[in-house]
């Protein structure tokens, strides 16, 4: 196994996440503008296979036509000079003042009907450039007091929305599906669809549903405390892992967009195993891109740029070997058997086991000795997660 | 207004909840075991309406056949004498040992048979008793460490046993629907279906998603840091909100059960007005029961449990004051319609208006003024969060 | 008592507060800059007694020296036209590049010492205004990884920083102290001095412990889960609270700065009643400013600002009202007796008691019944709360 | 270097951590009672050198003299046996329903006297086993409502109760200090002196402050969201940490107590390399006993128990390894000087360098080029943290 990333990979990033130029809540800017061209040039050689963008990394919010066509031009010829492509494109309808009380939800209606108007030309974009995912991040969308956000008014709001998109795309014949992208809080009190669970949830309320997936991320599950892990794998279950954005993230508190594997490792860990090699029966389970959606560190010059976007990569890579080791180890074979995690795979029920007949099988409950569990009947969990952890840190 | 309780508040409270006996992960219990008969009578008598219970509140876990029955006897009597209903039953699969990893997804398939079983025979007593919710919280279903679950098998088993309860309940004629009930953590360190968007989504599965519903918990939410009354919100959006576990938390650390309006008071401020009031086109939201499920602080000795119980039916009564007055304030009218709230509810869409004649409304974009927004057209947000202060303090 | 400010009740505001123009890491600003004058005049207008700034806040960042005493001139005379006072004033050793990895801590010694003559210079500008605190927040002193700073050399550098400025006022016949202000994380991953008590922990080690106290700000200590008022209490009992930031936070999240009152209620209701009243014994507890610092909601123009302003103040106003009546209410008082709240200001040894007497008294231990406390001897901790509730909700 | 634990490593277990019967909020025991005798041959066996106590770990609260005599002879006899030693005692102030409201703090009088007598006689046991640190938790010493507990009167009788048993070693010549134990929270709402920072200020109020230090615990600290090495590091800086408590913590919630190395694996990097390396100087940093203060899962039996007592020590030895290697490195003793750490252990003034000498100086100010660090001077903290990545990950 190589730690060099190549194409097949499927690494990509978002123009944002080098271009952060480290302007946060209590600073400005420590790093000018990146270039798109430069930027695109350097991601290609240092392995990624795409790059995404919101319309207003390529071009300045309200730029006229002109401007906004010399810079997809340029991109355009970007692309075809170092062969990367663009798998995703999204909206910025959240930077403008215009959308302080968000997009498809403001309060305000001409605002929304202009959000939709941003959203539709870029789709246009989108599809022009080959995109196959549509990411919605409604980062505005939510509010820091109850009483200012009715949030059933809301949801139906974006409801009609993402209707109007999945109609558009379907009668253009786009080949492009939706990805919502969820996130508890930050820059409001509380967002719209603060989990992957309540995003996932809202898509059965659509028109179309099967053209909306998600994009979780891995910090933004983290921010409520919850197993990204855990979340991607039901997203999976539920046929809804359209996109991925890979990050670090340090426990609960501000979005901290760090390099992957930077945050909490365990879980980054069981994330890559999980995406490569699936679950116990093994197989993979997600083709997409494995994208980056991170912040380079305030503190570093562009130097530091770019050992960070090599660092997503090489820490992916690292940990898919030793993903690969830990499944491939005999001993984690058999402590996954003394821990009965082959046995949950059995259906609970024998096949063409009725109610009824669980009903009769007095082995089922009145012989059945609970007891056991007392004492006895362990289930050598912490026995799986040491050599979980000496695989992790490369001691088996 | 009244702030006594009367029936028509539909105040219940679970027999665990008054029965709590103080025991926590650092010490025992510091009540003694309160009598059914006697729990009841007094909940008749502070003005609840209705009664709920685990199977192992009210017979010991591996009780006999007659000592069961000696006690639903008992329970049915002390109903009968006050008149008392039994609005939703759940079963304990958390507790005795066999649990320990789970119920409907443990590792161990024995378990898990036993789980449905005793879960089927808990069906049949809350049909019998005349409940319409039946609640399921998995809270020990879930995993300290990523790879001792693989949580889309779990889902998978979560998934059967849920099909076969709702055949049962089908097939056998009972006016029963299902409620599961979402925690983030604890007792183990992620709990599969965390949040009730995780629920809500996992729910599309299932054979019969019109059977299955939730059960959310103030604290359970307010665990991973989300507004419980945006996910209230949500939840009502999507038709699901079956039944609901009234609460107090005090932030992000361990499950608190404080009484209702004991944690987050604009919480419960801006829940009560939704669930009395509806949103800003007005109207009853919720008409099922206002459950309790909260502890007794473990300082308190059982007058305090009466004083503790009392607390959450008068919170509840104040606050739903509170909330008419705030509603009813042509000072709050006027600010709800300066931050455009109405404004919400209005489509984004004309009448007929198609995402071509949007894309040909050049006031909709070209001639969008965006910059008005800078330093302009505020959306009085704080004026109307004053507002609300105002009315939860009383000083308007 | 009154709800309309006065000069007597020792309110200030910063002016990056009323000024902050809405800039966040997700957008650009919403409100165009202040002027100082302006904000003067309505800080005055409102009722405020005085106002605090960094010096970034007055004149930029790397002013001329011409532009700078214009700047100063400008303010000393609308502070004579309104009669404001200046209480506190504090250095901005964040926001520019220079800072990006701290000020007194940053590894980079040049810088360290520029962050030196930078707060020297503020300083004696802070004398000439007759500012009796100065603030120190050391926002960007800390780091996102452990391994790039190392805590113990960095506190030895924090530390001769402050020795050195100590120093200087001591020399300079200053009537200045100095008020370390903590907070956990954001901007950085981790920072130094994360909480009050790490803050006052750390001046013990100084040269002039005497000289330097604790700033602390209400959300920050709740970033971390902690209750703001038990931190103040701590703070004063060790006689460290110089001055105090009021704001409001919704639980663990990014840096919310709302209006103090729109966070967590009930702490803000015991902290008015611990500032105002003091404890069981009574007595006013807390001299200084009562500080906002606090940011105006990005969604509001400057109508909202001057509406933001004004509810800090009301909000206070407010719950000193509550906390008098409910200190006042006999109900209230029965209950604290009942609570053994005064016995705990009863010393636990007798007067002259030594622990020979304490061994030698039966009653202690040998003769005490521990089994009392098991079913009997409540504390009725829950009736206190719902009391104080009551009283919040200006119910009683 | 080796991965077998030797009695060198000063490796230590409470005999309630390997004896927890995993009895929780939601469920009873699932381990019936392990013997002392049993418990400390096991414990020599895998390799630790020391094993430490409650009173009522050893014999049951309220045991008569006989049965406690009994089992102090039992258990001197296997230590004799063994060869383990008693490095650290400590009391239980909250299991039993007396300890309600908490001990040395408890608004109760009596049940602080019987707090004190408990605890003087347990410090007679530890002299007598020669422990040389006794470690006061306070876990029920605070409130789940700010109105029920007077933190300043609290600290006072905290104060009180210290200075008693600081008085009482001294005067008997034992070879004693005392070691606080903070928590923010778990199992009061809010705990007195909630996290190492608040516990070290407390300190310097003591009539014996040298005599007493801390003793913090991993998942305490992250419990409260701080970087527990951070806090470590200040510990030592103030002379402080007079022992510690290792294991593991998933993020802010309820407290886990997971094997070290099964929680935050950066923070157990880093606090292992600063425990056994020092800082950027170098020099072993703390020679105290490595405690293990953990729970083996609910999920186990008797086999996992030792599982999980072997993984704490030879995650510990794991890591040590990790840092040395990563100490040696030469790639990061470049990175590392590139990102000027060895610079921040340099004083910012000069040798005899006064504070005018500094104001003189026009290269640190006038002259200083701040601009420089817009787009340059970045810090590589990055390439920093991704070698100590690939260290942990042994892959380098």
């Amino acid at each position: 196994m190589t730690l060099t990333p190549s194409r097949d990979d499927k690494f990509s990033f978002g123009l944002w996440t080098v271009g952060y130029n480290g302007a946060d809540p209590f600073g400005g800017p420590t790093r000018k503008q990146l270039d798109t061209v430069h930027a695109v040039e350097k991601l290609a050689e240092l392995g990624a296979y795409g790059v995404t963008f919101h319309d207003d990394d390529l071009f300045p919010f309200g730029a006229s036509d002109e401007v906004r066509q010399g810079e997809v031009d340029r991109f355009k010829q970007v692309l075809a000079d170092t062969g990367l492509i663009v798998p995703m494109v999204t909206t910025n309808l959240f930077s403008a003042p215009v959308f302080k009380d968000g997009g498809f939800t403001s309060n305000d209606r001409s605002v929304r009907r202009f959000a939709l108007r941003k959203v539709l030309r870029n789709v246009d974009l989108a599809a022009e450039l080959g995109a196959k995912t549509y990411v919605m991040w409604g980062g505005r969308d939510g509010a820091e007091y109850a009483h200012s956000k009715d949030v059933r008014v809301a949801l139906e709001r974006y409801r009609e929305a993402v209707n109007l998109l999945g109609d558009y795309v379907t009668d253009k014949g786009y080949d492009i599906r939706f990805a919502i992208e969820p996130k508890p809080n930050e820059p409001r009190g509380d967002i719209l669809l603060p989990t992957l669970g309540h995003a996932m949830a809202f898509i059965q309320t659509l028109d179309r549903p099967d053209l909306v997936g998600i994009n979780p991320e891995t910090g933004h599950e983290q921010m409520a405390g919850l197993s990204f892990t855990a979340g991607i794998a039901q997203a999976l279950y539920q046929g809804k892992l359209f996109h991925i954005d890979l990050n670090g993230q340090r426990g609960i508190k501000y979005d901290q967009d760090l390099v992957f594997g930077h945050g909490d490792l365990y879980d980054a860990f069981a994330l890559v195993d999980l995406l490569e090699n699936g679950g116990v029966q093994g197989g993979r389970s997600y083709d997409g891109p494995r994208h980056f959606d991170y912040k380079p560190s305030r503190t570093e010059d562009e130097a530091g740029v770019w050992e960070s976007a090599r660092a997503n990569m090489r820490n992916y890579l690292l940990l898919k070997e030793r993903a690969a080791a830990f499944r491939a180890d005999p001993e984690v074979r058999e402590a996954l058997e003394a821990a009965k995690a082959p046995q949950l795979a059995q259906p609970t029920l024998g096949e063409h086991e009725s109610y009824d007949d669980l009903l009769g099988d007095r082995s089922a409950f009145e012989d059945f000795d609970a007891s056991a569990y007392l004492n006895g009947k362990g289930f050598g969990f912490v026995r799986l997660q040491q050599l979980a952890t000496e695989h992790l840190l490369g001691a088996r």
